[in-house]
């Protein structure tokens, strides 16, 4: 497959570019820092760019089977996953190629007994006033993207505590929050990356958003 | 003010732009077409601009104090609604000027004793399957400006029966579907131009929608 992935440097991205790169897929990885482009591995399935996503066309997107939405910016601009959701969704109307993923945060899942969103939790926890604006914005990205019937998008949101590291073993679900047999929450980035790649392979999930969770 | 009006050729729009210009506001109308745009009343106060709505800018924007949205469009691309308003929201992230207000359909409002949504009941409507898109698309159009929180928009709804005719005395309301008390659910463009000026013109409604109807 040709992938495109927006964010290719970040903790998600980069993760993704390794696993796409080791099965054997087209790579384009798009970021805004040459710098940072620069530290992905070397390999001749890989294309860095340069490229503002806000910028990218309906002709730069269908040039791929699959774009890979890995976005990461400063709390201050969380809306900015908002915009970018908006902005693909909007060059991609009518199609069904290439497959959009997004990455999304672990707050629009819901927990408890009573099925609240997570992001209620994160909202009480005065540690998380510095960011909180992320999972608040990442949820109103799925809010939007549950809206949209006329393109081929999938959502994937990881667990309470979605940190750097190699994929282990999985579980996956749709919209609880997930923690494994120890009480543990958590989604390493690799493991985020096996579960989109095997997603895109073979698609399972339709217009809609699973979960994936460190077993 | 100085108002800039999109889909100023419409229904909705020209009323607009005959209640603006009444009211001494400096209008600029937008539109696709040159012809339309020339059949508006000649104004000193009024500019036209033919103009992809879409290719907006920030300092496109930023040069009114307020942006009606009026844009209009064929059913089978009604998906432009949603796409429109993500559009100019993206733009004016973090701003309070321009105040953004968008037309929506009745369809996003409530009905009936268990408050289901009208749009619900259009589509079970045979003949409301040609554009049945444009209420679905608008819902969504409401549903994704419900998550905004850092620019200063306010949508505005008709009656069921949204049509052409003069301003005449009206009853508003949040977000239940409106009838007069002869049964009758319409809203005409004149009731609508005047109910969103006085709007603009004394805010009573932040970051939510109101419903307007003929009495």
């Amino acid at each position: 497959m040709k992938i495109l992935i927006i964010g290719a440097t970040g903790m998600a991205g980069s993760a993704l570019v390794t696993e796409a790169l080791g099965r054997g897929h087209q790579v384009t990885a798009l970021a805004r820092s040459t710098e940072k482009l620069a530290q992905l591995p070397t390999n001749d399935q890989l294309t860095t760019k340069v490229q503002d996503a806000f910028a990218l066309t309906t002709a730069d997107l269908t040039a791929y089977d699959a774009v890979i939405d890995a976005f990461a910016t400063a709390p201050a601009q969380a809306y900015r996953h908002v915009d970018l959701a908006t902005h693909l969704v909007a060059q991609l109307r009518d199609t069904t190629t290439p497959r959009l993923a997004f990455i999304l945060g672990a707050g629009s899942l819901t927990t408890g007994t009573d099925h609240h969103l997570f992001v209620r939790d994160i909202e009480q926890d005065p540690q998380a006033a510095a960011f909180v604006s992320v999972p608040q914005n990442q949820l109103a990205e799925l809010t939007f993207l549950r809206t949209v019937t006329n393109v081929n998008w999938v959502g994937v949101s990881p667990a309470a505590n979605f940190h750097p590291g190699p994929a282990v073993p999985a579980i996956q679900g749709t919209d609880e929050l997930l923690a494994n047999a120890q009480g543990t929450s958590g989604t390493s980035a690799g493991t985020m990356a096996v579960a989109i790649l095997d997603e895109l392979t073979t698609p399972k999930h339709h217009q809609t958003r699973f979960t994936v969770a460190d077993r």
